[in-house]
């Protein structure tokens, strides 16, 4: 009974989707609300999962000649102001510093929402000559947007990410910096996350506030809605123009830089949720699991069970492995385990020690192996990346299968009533069609594709000539 | 003429000690202002020591249960007033949120400058039974103090840090708690930043405020000025009841928590820098030295001089190491690499390459070595741990130099008029000779170490019997 309860408490994601999210985040004890509205407290479950994002991530950054930074978190108001476009789009979402100490502050300061500014404030007294060229900096910390509507990991009004600013002397080395980022956050959230992505182009409407092109990877959730996962950013020299960065060329003139942004959020830990969870809760990768393998003793009371348990946990060092000692019943820990998304569970109880073997189950499929001791650690070694291809491969069998072609606005506002996925569609280019789709059919478009396809050689909405396909999808 | 004026910019630390620190922080390319009064950029060279300590302190808490989290950045002005004597020491310097979007606040919110009040208001619904206890959280961040003077990583108005913030079932396990995170920082700053401290208790008028008991680590500059370097605190249940955190015990009756937190921050780099530098720059030990190993090669135009020097970077690849093969002269190579701190320098050229050897220099000293080619992995594995050890015996024997003893008010007026370093005084316990003490002689109570002696019976400043050995010191 005690067991069940744990389960039932959850909402079925076929019942209520939204309801099932919350619910998986609280019980899997991710995060917990506060007092402070629109925030939230990442606990240890949640966190754990966001360092292994995060070392893996650096390690791919740092693997393409990222260096990390830290810029102050308050950006004055003048310095926010410097780009027409930039302060537009983030001046409506952004909390302001009036007072420090018991003083009013001369000029109000925001709490970054993004650092553009600050860096290129910072890059105009630190580059000067080709030879400081390229700057590719990064940050890991929190920004903030006053949001009105929040859900955990997802939009709240502070959250964690990192962010990379750099400057180059060339608009080629620019564009080749912002599609390489756009791709280690693919090959990341494939081979990391095993969560399928498609890599594109953001339309006009879509792009980041002051930026030239914005590339994005997006991600199909479960339920069919679409997650911008990742956005990389060629503000071209616009930045460079308003903030005066300029550098000496090998030619002895002054030349503007041309600079990139890129980032990534706690917002993952939404996307692994919704990509890979089902009715018994999380469901973790291996590679951002921060229990791998939870060994679970059976009758531990019973003599020698309970060392048996630390043996086989110490032979599996290893691995990210603990043991569940404490006084529960093992069903209890089973559905725990399963709430918690931990990819393996090891069962060892009396009768296994005396066959000489133990059970492994897999939390991914619910398959379980009955496994000789002896080839635990194999089995184990052999287990984690077979469920860590598996899950990118079940990911993408969903969103393939939920992915849909439209060729007219008949058939895109048909497909949009009866389902919901990525919808395929050609488009004229012209913002009044895209204004059109968003507001009939409350959509929006995710990318115009890198892998571009001739579905049709007219507008889905107005029948003019097509000029690119675009992916279409309701978004988080 | 080229090398040496790099090395002439900075200011001689016996001519002017503050400033040579301030170009030592500049010239090492740590830091750079920014358009944010009182805030810093922390850049590349700065924030990767930043990187290694974070990794190794991390590594030292998590073997002893500690679990990191993220709570929100913001506290609301009535959580951050729920326990008196802790809002009088901040609310002076607090920097207040109060507009969120276009929209003033209904509540302002202070950005954190420190998390007491929202664990104690996240614990107030996680703990409920003994089997909650103990909460061990950490969290990596940054935090807000609105200070009037600033300098570079030792007092700045936004800096990095991490807090440690538990919760007990009884007094005791507290007291533990806090004692065992002030050894794993004396331990930490011994071992990986060759830096001695001295172990201790705070009076009464130094403790952080709302604490029952501050312990802190006090460390000695290369100018004989003392640096708090780390802090534990034991609150006892004063928060627990301010917030009501309780949980039901073993014995079914409610019972108030007992709370701890301690902090490191940025300003150990101060310290690294303030403990290790002399007149060429940095001295970085090399368990937080970015680079460890700096290949320079000599003539490098001439054939196979830098095939060589990379074939020796890649034999090193078990250290962090690089080759400086920009055109600037070696001799600029070397100060630079001077400057940064870098623990080793390899030197290789035609000749030494004919001859089947190489030179080592270490930072530290000066000292040169011949090396056989084939006995370079072997000597920078044994020079390493070396120069690790003779930095921290060096350090602690210019402790142990510049700490005097004084028994009478005349001999402490005597030692503080004459020298600047660590002196040992015995203490009444009351406050109005500590007040009388700091006034007249501007300096500070460091702490009560834990090592007592007797140097006298009687208090050095009233004369009446003396229950306290206490370290006194100019403070940064």
């Amino acid at each position: 009974m005690a067991e069940k309860k744990l389960v039932e408490a959850i909402t079925s994601m076929d019942v209520d989707f939204a309801q099932w999210y919350t619910d998986v985040v609280k019980k899997a004890e991710l995060i917990d609300y506060t007092s402070v509205k629109g925030c939230m407290v990442i606990k240890p479950a949640g966190y754990a999962i966001w360092e292994l994002i995060q070392k893996q991530l650096d390690d791919r950054f740092k693997a393409t000649g990222v260096e990390n930074v830290y810029l102050p978190m308050f950006i004055p108001e003048s310095l926010l102001q410097k780009e027409k476009d930039h302060v537009e789009g983030f001046a409506p979402e952004v909390a302001w510093v009036t007072h420090g100490g018991l003083q009013p502050l001369q000029e109000k300061l925001c709490v970054r929402p993004t650092s553009e500014t600050l860096f290129c404030d910072f890059y105009k007294n630190d580059i000067h000559s080709y030879r400081d060229l390229p700057k590719v900096y990064n940050q890991w910390c929190s920004v903030v947007r006053w949001e009105k509507e929040t859900r955990p990991f997802l939009r709240s009004r502070e959250f964690l990410w990192q962010e990379g600013h750099t400057a180059h002397a060339t608009a080629e080395d620019a564009e080749a910096r912002t599609i390489q980022m756009l791709n280690v956050y693919a090959d990341f959230c494939e081979q990391v996350l095993a969560m399928p992505v498609i890599k594109g182009r953001k339309t006009d409407k879509e792009k980041f506030a002051g930026a030239e092109a914005t590339y994005t990877i997006e991600a199909l959730m479960h339920d069919g809605k679409a997650l911008q996962s990742g956005t990389s950013h060629n503000f071209g020299d616009g930045f460079a123009k308003a903030f005066g960065i300029q550098f000496t060329d090998k030619d002895n003139t002054l030349k503007y830089v041309h600079q990139t942004s890129w980032g990534m959020t706690t917002r993952l830990i939404g996307a692994i949720i919704m990509v890979h969870g089902d009715n018994s809760g999380l469901v973790l990768p291996p590679l951002v699991a921060p229990t791998q393998v939870m060994v679970i003793p059976i009758q531990q009371h019973k003599e020698g069970v309970l060392d048996k348990a630390y043996e086989l946990r110490d032979r599996l060092s290893n691995f990210r492995v603990k043991v569940d000692d404490s006084d529960k019943s093992p069903g209890w820990k089973f559905s725990e385990q399963e709430m918690r998304g931990i990819p393996l569970r090891v069962e060892i109880g009396p009768k296994d020690i005396a066959a000489g073997k133990c059970v492994i189950c897999r939390r991914d499929t619910g398959e379980k192996y009955e496994v000789a001791l002896e080839e635990l650690e194999a089995k184990v070694a052999e287990l984690l990346p077979t469920i860590q291809r598996d899950m990118l491969e079940k990911a993408r069998a969903h969103r393939d299968s939920h992915t849909y072609v439209a060729t007219t606005l008949d058939e895109l506002t048909q497909v949009f009533t009866e389902k919901t996925g990525f919808v395929k569609a050609m488009w004229c280019g012209d913002q009044a069609c895209e204004d059109k789709i968003k507001e009939d059919l409350a959509v929006t478009s995710r990318c115009m594709p890198f892998e571009q396809e001739t579905l049709s050689d007219k507008c889905v909405c107005c029948g003019r000539p097509a000029k690119k396909m675009v992916y279409w999808g309701k978004a988080y």
